[in-house]
């Protein structure tokens, strides 16, 4: 499967991401869009309350110092043709989409014009961000639907197309807080070619060609079926509980590194300077008494 | 690390097993006590309520056919003296500890002389079941607490020695239901010498010797830190997220067999049946409307 050659960085938030404090994934897209010169539009097609949600981001990204912010909203594939919404897109330079339900995005705007253009603006460099559904729709391989806190088992999930700005991929969010291992476990033992995703709350991958890195609080989950050696999948009926043996899983924090065209985490200079920082000593967040021994 | 050379059983069950209709796994670990002919006692150590819960599984065994089942109640360390209770356990073919508080069951069995008749009896071949708690409690290393539904995180848990009747490994209950891999991940983090096992609800491993069977309607959930290339852990603090280079995962579901020692999936006589059955194309199960294409 070739992996993108876009110009573009994708910055893919797993929801929940600050937009009242430090706002520290927020800044970061802004940056890569060209800081305070940045024209950003607000895409609200996946949610139901767009004017609010809207607002929301529109206040958020003011707040942070960008003048130019418009809220595209698209509520029918009819929306996707106005002249003005696309003039907003091909003048931006950075496009983010909020939360909401992945399907609309892909059911409102795939195959239109204006799906070209976004495609056409991110190989030509411009940052697109998104989160939750719009951090899901990215991959080619996308959610449609899957439980929560569950055994991985057949007919546990539902995976479609996505719009395809990530390829070789599926990207679950709310990775860690809403237990979605089981459900990334089932995608992945469908589709090994894919490089499963799990990108916490509060937590982003900064996408920029077959690399990523992360930022934010939590962590990204990655979970590799390339290489299993035994599945019980082509043998199971509906709701039988899945059989997998050989899993590659990595577990990403702020600063680390992974390649996604060799499937392995690149050894990165965050991680350099937290072994420096170790051999100098000089570890000033860990606790005194952590180890008593 | 050394594994056990006991030659009883351990059916280390992942919580909420059926007790009311077919009572699959309960009906399992009363075959490995001698069937109809076993001699049960029941352990509420664990539990603050263990009139109400002894007398449930009392009850449940009574159902599936076993005239002699006995509670054992401990609350203090002088109950494990109780000659009365001792001989209890010394007569049995099967102890199931029940769910609860597993530092309830570290805390007054520890050392004491019911402890290491536990041992013994288990050595010469008594099977011996457990619960929540009560399989939290059968490994070496055991979670005292931690986050459910929570990123891998620098104390995000806490582990402590366990009972040991399961060595190089640690146990995790209720595991796909409550979102428990980012503890699970971050206990062989600290303790990548012990196996993670991550047992779902009404699912239990039955381990014989360095090896185990999985049984019931989830899976059990192999994380296997051994390999691991890179750990972020020796340089973090407190609350900070977790990385980790190249764990590895299995995912068994019932009838897969694991083999501790070597570390791997032993593929199993269903695994042999599964693929014949595929062969002979006789899956009954698969939905006819599965694949269209």
């Amino acid at each position: 499967m070739e992996l993108s050659k876009a110009h573009g960085r994708l910055v893919v938030i797993g929801g929940g991401e600050d937009r009242e404090d430090d706002c520290g994934i927020l800044k970061e897209f802004l940056r890569l869009a060209k800081g305070a010169k940045a024209r950003i539009v607000v895409m609200t097609v996946a949610t139901d309350a767009p004017s609010e949600l809207g607002g929301a981001y529109l206040a958020a990204f003011k707040r942070l110092g960008v003048d130019e912010v418009n809220v595209v909203d698209v509520s029918s594939r009819e929306d996707t043709k106005a002249e003005k919404r696309l003039q907003l897109i091909q003048d931006a330079t950075g496009i983010f989409f909020t939360g909401g339900d992945q399907l609309h995005i892909t059911t409102l705007l795939g195959g239109t014009r204006m799906h070209g253009l976004l495609h056409e603006k991110f190989e030509k460099g411009t940052v697109l961000g998104g989160t939750s559904a719009g951090a899901a729709m990215m991959s080619n391989s996308m959610f449609i639907r899957g439980e929560s806190d569950e055994t991985p088992r057949f007919g546990g999930m539902e995976i479609g197309p996505g719009m395809d700005f990530l390829t070789g991929a599926v990207i679950d969010t709310h990775f860690s807080q809403r237990g979605r291992i089981g459900r990334l476990l089932t995608a992945v033992a469908h589709y090994p070619q894919d490089i499963g995703i799990g990108v916490d709350e509060n937590t982003a991958m900064i996408v920029q060609g077959t690399e990523f890195e992360v930022i934010g609080e939590g962590v990204v989950t990655v979970v590799d079926a390339g290489g299993i050696t035994y599945t019980n999948l082509p043998n199971i009926g509906e709701g039988d509980a899945l059989a997998l043996y050989n899993v590659k899983l990595h577990v990403l924090s702020a600063g680390h590194h992974f390649d996604l065209g060799n499937r392995c985490p690149v050894i990165a200079e965050s991680s350099v300077k937290e072994r420096k920082r170790k051999e100098s000593g000089a570890s000033k967040k860990r606790p005194k008494d952590r180890a008593k021994g």
